[in-house]
């Protein structure tokens, strides 16, 4: 089978190569994947900036779907033929998360989706939604159950209240389409009027062009009355984060998902504690979550936002393409 | 009767007026004050660091305890006689905190205690406990229902679990007496083996010297068998928040009390992000986290540390010798 | 003014009598009555089954909207001519309930709205959203804030759970509403097939017949693949709670709301043991709660299903509609 | 190997039959029994009235400790020779519980611990304190985890807050000494003089003979100032469920942990909704709260109360001791 490696850091040093097609043990399952996605996370991983000590050869990317293949002995959760994706942490079933967990993230401490064939344990597999295509379920690993973490399972969101979303990016596009599942008002910011127009159509309550009004947090107390919003999804990491916590209200919640902008010293302790506000990591989240999301998804028949699709085989292309940011949604790959 | 004022800042301007005792209207208590206590606000409030655009004059201090000495038409929580503390924030009677309730904190928004009768409205005030004096009760309003809030109205602790203390002040002290009466696990931070002393003997079951261990993240993490504490009560700010989420476990909390060191822009949101760690600003508490306070401490027969009392009108001792840190737990005042 | 009063029990007794129109006291509001709306535990407080020992006379109802007349001395939530309703416990402003704020609500505990003019403290009043007219806005204090609460405030529900509504009336209508805005999957119970058509209408995903299907509970668990709901909210009592106790997924919530069956012992301790369940007593909400349903319903412009409007002096009229038990919504009264 | 099994329902005839040593397959690990203990549940399954259509032959028992002997193919979590405890359930081990997770139950669902080896999946087990014999540990996995559970996994207790306890058994004692660990005031009710000096020297606050003072819930009020107690945990079933429910305050929490005295229709929604009160039904729990028990009882040095021990051979006759429920504490079995 064919697979993707990282032999050294960099995009003009992946390699396509051959590997043999592993069979199942006990309670694996062999999946042959049909589609993947592609997160920031992915792009760093590539660069060598995620992690310079990762371990290589490392498969590349989190994100993957597939069809079973093969079933090793004792496993009951899936079959030959089932449809299924891969939970971003192999082994983060249920619960709070812990260091260990941590360490089972496909990608990146564990060899990634990136080839034609991946062996999982059947804890580490949820069934895609009826309603999504291969390529669809592959956009939800990482950024779908991040986003549904961070509205959701952190915090008791309520009808009518608000969150503000930054930018217009694959958890982003989450975001805002749980979001208004939930009932929220939402307020989204982005630097670009064309991406602000799209936001509209998939139903942003309000939106903020970040490059006209660089005071973005200003206009968010604005729209709510001087009070701040509800929660803030700050992806944008060192540069955003102080202006979230100026935006979000009284003992209001600021969920951390990304560092697009760095992760260099920025946040004064005194802006927390001053205003009550809670701030929370998200690190992408649990199986359970995954299927609590998968059931909202196949409910309200909610279709991830997927920028574009690329063949499998042009991964560095669709990395650079990522680079580029000029992308609403998800990047996938078809396989 | 007599009033300490704030005319303008600084230890040195501090000054002690006659002002005509004030008669309680409508829902209004009028409290002879017996004693009140310092908290490091007040520290910052005199010297104009707190709020450079507060009013003045300003009544100082937002602790105080004493006895009914008349009540207005329509009181029936409180009665002539009755010993008395005032709750930190006179509106915030329940539920979580907001911006409008933040306006109506003693000695910083509204005037403080520091005079002989104070006025309050019949909410803002808590009974004090049998089990202690006016000056213990003048030590709870701010410093004890931080520690209280920190460590049990924002988490579900557990015994067993560990929680890290920073230093030996005011909410440092409660939290270490009210963490043992919860069958928490305590790791303390000190500067002085004087104070680690005494704080052992106050049942810290750990103790660190942080100018003989000034990496004493990672001495907590070994104390953990490398996990992290499940709980940080920061109360450094700035140059120890770093330290506490390297020290708290992922999914662990840190709770932001106190700046003792600075507000200055310090904390990376990757630290926070990767470890999905809970950053939770603290600002002081409910009357009715006050009042679940004042019941364990009945029920435990809890005294507050209380390091030194000076008569009320030695305000600006009190103050210099709160300058020099050589305290443990509460500076207080006698009337 | 006028006033209906409850001298004796018993629809028949009802007295419409003249009283002296009362002024505002400190922090007191006099609000001109609009409009009301009536609840089953009127009924059953007219009836004399609610509570036989209650004062009498009583001035009847809980909910009650209006306009500021005039405001009391210090009052600084509402001004004259602000568009108002009453909450139902009218000391129960945040937190969790208490015994004490449980002896606030009106037309059970103390005299409700059933007068031209009534007298609160300004703690006791909301502000109506403009989305509403009074009639609405009188809908809300009761059945709308015991929906939200059941809904929103003690569980944290996520788009795509399932929650199960018996009935059609006032809580359940809003129920219903309320669900569908926090994109929950809504499963609704009624004897009636046109009442079932009119669910629909309101967005009701799956009905039952419970004339036709006695089993409903069994029905409940098929469509939702043998897993039973997340949630049910019980207006039934005593004949019902045991089959939603049956209908309840493990782990599941089961509010109780309503005693229209009764509140002979039913429920065995074995059925909630075995299966995890947690059954939640709803005795309305506070005037928090309250206002975060108003958020709520003026983002999603959310209209109470109001059945039929008479004339406030016909309501002894009313209560007999209201016995007939053939509405669908609130029974409302205009003055 | 010799085990126990149970061929027909009745202590007589239970038989101990000779069986082959299994051996651990990939996943599995093969443990020496050392130790068991007896719950109430074992009882009712060997007389026939927990579930009349279980599978037969059934080895008892759901609580066992012992030795690991062998560990199959990529085993991590234990070795040859670490001590270990079964977790009740045996998939449940971490999030909320299942249907599915409550069909892994040992000694009802599946084969349960009284036999000379028994074979776990690796998730189902945890490392026995140092602090604990293999006796004290086999007293933990439904009694101890189930008081935990209902005290700290359901409910965010406070220092000073009280629980009141029903008396003296396996999950009470366990209830009472966890209790006592988090600064919980404790009301024990007891039939018995004798046990309720002994419970005083396990440190309960306040006692009740409820022989003497049947009306326990009234007395539990007066102990309370009238509020009634914040928790109950009610192991008596349909006979003192309609008492603690009087017993709690408005607002409180009553868990169902038990069901000595049957489960009839007993408990009417009535009481439930209008004093706002929680039911939660507790059925053991996780093996992450197991963990997470077994990190207080390390901590506090908390030593199960352990009655008699039997050698494992005399199962009948620990089982006879039991229903004389003269037992204060755990009833164990030695091998």
């Amino acid at each position: 089978m064919k697979s993707f490696e990282i032999p050294q850091f960099g995009i003009e040093n992946l390699a396509l190569v051959e590997r043999d097609t592993p069979r199942p043990g006990p309670f694996e399952v062999l999946v042959k994947i049909t589609a993947a996605s592609l997160n920031y996370r992915d792009y760093m991983v590539v660069k060598g900036v995620y992690n310079p000590k990762m371990k290589r050869p490392m498969v590349p990317l989190s994100d993957g779907a597939g069809v079973v293949e093969e079933v090793g002995a004792g496993v009951t959760r899936v079959k030959k033929g089932d449809r299924v994706a891969a939970a971003f942490m192999q082994t983060w079933v249920d619960g709070p998360p812990t260091q260990e967990k941590g360490k089972s993230a496909l990608g990146g401490s564990i060899d990634g989706v990136l080839r034609e064939y991946s062996l999982f344990h059947e804890q580490g597999l949820v069934h895609t939604p009826d309603s999504l295509t291969d390529v669809e379920a592959a956009a939800l690993p990482c950024a779908g159950v991040t986003a549904w973490h961070a509205l959701f399972e952190q915090t008791a969101v309520k009808p009518g209240e608000s969150v503000l979303i930054q930018g217009t990016g694959g958890v982003s596009s989450f975001a805002l389409l749980f979001a208004r599942a939930a009932g929220l008002r939402t307020i989204l910011t982005s630097s670009s009027d064309d991406k602000i127009g799209r936001a509209r159509e998939f139903g942003a309550d309000e939106t903020i062009n970040y490059k006209q009004t660089p005071d973005w947090e200003k206009e968010a107390r604005k729209l709510t009355d001087g009070m701040g919003v509800d929660y803030v999804i700050d992806v944008g990491g060192s540069d955003t984060v102080p202006r979230a916590l100026a935006a979000v209200k009284t003992g209001g919640v600021v969920s951390l998902i990304g560092v697009l902008s760095g992760v260099h010293p920025s946040v004064s302790p005194g802006q927390i504690l001053m205003n009550s506000i809670r701030v929370q990591g998200i690190y992408v989240g649990s199986r359970s979550m995954f299927e609590r999301m998968n059931r909202a998804i196949s409910f309200h028949n909610i279709k991830p936002v997927v920028d574009k699709v690329f063949p499998w085989t042009e991964f560095a292309e669709a990395l650079r393409y990522m680079e580029g940011q000029s992308h609403f949604g998800k990047i996938c790959l078809k396989f």
